[in-house]
Order: C-alpha cells, then sequence, then structure tokens
C-alpha cells in the first residue's frame, strides 16, 4: 500500500490546483466517506493517493487525458508493490472514473467515492481558492460580466474572456447535484453555499452593487 | 484632468492585483466617497487615477517607494496639464499617504478618501480574490497553520511560510479598524463580514473541521 509520505514526492508541493495538498485533502476526505459508506478502505485510499499522478497540471500536455495516464501508473506502482490484478484494476476503476466529464456506467461504490472526494475539493473556501489560482495562473480575470449567451447557453460570445466567475457559473455550482453518496451530500452543503455566497459577492462588488 | 480611459494605458491590465481593474474600482469608489464626504472631486479622481502608477507590482523593485514614485509621477502628468502648484500638491498628498505603512500626520479629506477607497479593495470577495492571487504568484500557499508565535507577535517561527491567510490575520482583518471616513466604514462593514468569513471556512476547511 502506497503510503501519503510516498505519494508527497510525486506531486509538485506548490501546484495551487493540483499540488500534493489537493491530493492530501482528496486522502482525508475520500478516508472518512469510506467508513463512512462502508466502502473498502485499501481501495479507495491507494485510488485517491495516486488519482492525478500523471498530468494533473491545467497547461499539461497529458490533461485531457490524465485520468488514463494516471490509472496506468497506478497499475504500475501497484503490481510492484504485489497487488493482486483484480484488486488493481478496481483501483484503476476509481481513477478512471473521477474525471468530470467522463461517464462511467455503474461505479464501484469506491469510484463513486473518489469522484465524490475529488469534487468536494473544488466547493467551499478551497474551491474558491483554487478556481481563483486557476485563472491567475491562465492570465484569466477573477469576473468578467457574462454574456447573455453564456448564461443560457454556456456558450461565451466572440472576445468573452473565461474568468473564474464564468467557471462557478457554468461548473462549480452545478457539482453538489453531480455527487453520488449521502455522506459527500451532507458535507457538501456548507460547501455549496460558501461557494456560492462568495461569487455572488464577487459580482455585487464589481459590478458595484456591495 | 487624466481620465480613466488615458489611465488604462499606465497600468498593466492583467495584473490581478494592482492592475487597471484595481485603479477603476478605486476610481469608482473614491468617486462615491468623495460626493458622500463633500470632497473635492478632481483631486480625488486624479489622485485615484494615478496612485499606483509606478511600481505596484508586488515583486516589483520599487514597491517599498511605489508611493513616492507614483507622486513623482503624478506631478509630471498634472503640471504637464496645466495645473497650479498647489492643486498638484494637493494629489501628490494623497498619494504619498495611501500606503498602508505610511503615517501622514492629519491627512486632507482628499487624502483620507483616497487611503479608504484603496482599502476597501482589500475587503470582500474582491479583496479574497486579490490576496489569493498575490499568494499564488509569490509561491505561497493559500493557508498554513500558523504558528502560535505568530498569532500572538505577528512573527513567523523560522520555516514557517506566508500564506494567504496569514496576510488575513496579520492585516486584512485589521482594514476597517483603519478606515477614517463614515461612508468607508459603512461600506467595510458587509466587505469585512464577507472578508472573515471566508478566510475562517478557509481555515474551518483546511484542518479538517468543515
Amino acid at each position: 500500500m502506497p503510503t501519503l509520505e510516498q505519494a508527497r514526492a510525486w506531486y509538485p508541493a506548490r501546484d495551487p490546483i493540483h499540488g500534493f495538498d489537493h491530493v492530501e485533502r482528496v486522502y482525508r476526505t475520500a478516508e472518512r466517506l469510506a467508513l463512512e459508506e462502508g466502502a473498502d478502505l485499501e481501495i479507495v485510499r491507494a485510488a485517491a493517493l495516486l488519482h492525478d499522478v500523471q498530468g494533473a497540471e491545467p497547461e499539461g500536455e497529458h490533461r485531457a487525458d490524465h485520468h488514463e495516464q494516471s490509472a496506468r501508473i497506478a497499475a504500475e506502482v501497484l503490481a510492484a508493490e504485489g497487488w493482486p490484478p483484480d484488486r488493481i484494476a478496481a483501483v484503476q476503476e476509481c481513477i478512471r472514473a473521477h474525471r468530470f466529464r467522463v461517464g462511467v456506467e455503474n461505479p464501484s461504490l469506491e469510484a463513486r467515492i473518489l469522484f465524490d472526494a475529488d469534487k468536494l475539493d473544488v466547493l467551499g473556501a478551497v474551491g474558491v481558492a483554487r478556481t481563483i489560482a486557476y485563472a491567475v495562473l491562465a492570465g484569466q480575470p477573477h469576473y468578467h460580466p457574462p454574456s447573455e449567451r453564456f448564461l443560457t447557453t454556456g456558450e461565451k460570445e466572440p472576445g468573452e474572456p473565461h474568468s473564474a466567475y464564468h467557471e462557478y457559473l457554468f461548473k462549480l455550482r452545478k457539482v453538489k447535484d453531480r455527487l453520488f453518496t449521502a455522506s459527500a451530500r451532507r458535507i457538501a452543503e456548507r460547501r455549496h453555499a460558501d461557494l456560492v455566497a462568495y461569487f455572488e459577492a464577487l459580482a455585487a462588488e464589481m459590478e458595484g452593487r456591495q
């Protein structure tokens, strides 16, 4: 079983979005969900440690298929530790299924838990900080007034920049409705409320209303 | 009188901390405070447009005396527009006095207004975004547990990193008590509450309490 200390070496320390401290939070949250939901703790822990091991940096060339790359590396790491093939496959299923845009049919309980733990880390004050950090590093503004077109279709007008606020509208505010487990939904209540409060305050201040 | 459109060319568009959109917000806020407080609108506007014109970038070599440099450039800009020396001096006083750590004795109403407008921009959701952006660009974490020593003296233990949360504890949460004008204090109430709510949620999430 790989440990949190081992995993520290696999991730960039200073990446404010997908660095080791994201992995550490996902690991702790996934552990908590696994205990509450009665999941296989060893599978969940290994999957959490390895879920972003390849290509998690936002502009990285592997970003689009980082879940596949990470699943491949996970298999190598666990095989080297003597894990049996069926349990390696169970970890790989979790890692493949954690990506927001990838639909996996009937994911295992452990896969649902990794997905939820990863998504809880884009909500709340931590989610706000990571979203702002992403925008800063991508050269995007915190806020730009969303066009009517973006509000209704999710598609931007020509020349309309993406902003942290756009990311909130398009993705973050919907995350809580995508969670699988009741345990995660309980944790999400407060974090979703804090996320919404933050971005609504940002819009109000930027528009001179507050 | 220099205009907002002129000022756009003097500031980096993409600086998420002291770029043009900070200047634009300070200009709007200062204008509002000047109207409410009965200040000289032309002095306040010119001072707001020119207050960070030199060396506002956080790691810039001029950061420590950016208020002096900006005051010098302001005098050149306004003299070229034919402003009389006493009114140029009034704008310079505002710019010199806006820096948080510089005490100016008996600042003018216009200087108090620029100070307040600039400080209101480190509170609220905008202040959170700017503080997170500063930490990201400086390679600092969003959060690191503050030491007992930092909490009691404001000095860090050897090896203790600065974080956005440290900045909140050391400086941001005290800003509202430094404001001069009643109009600014009214605007600060909500923004201070939002700032505190955000950073307390960040600490709670990072410590696994929320």
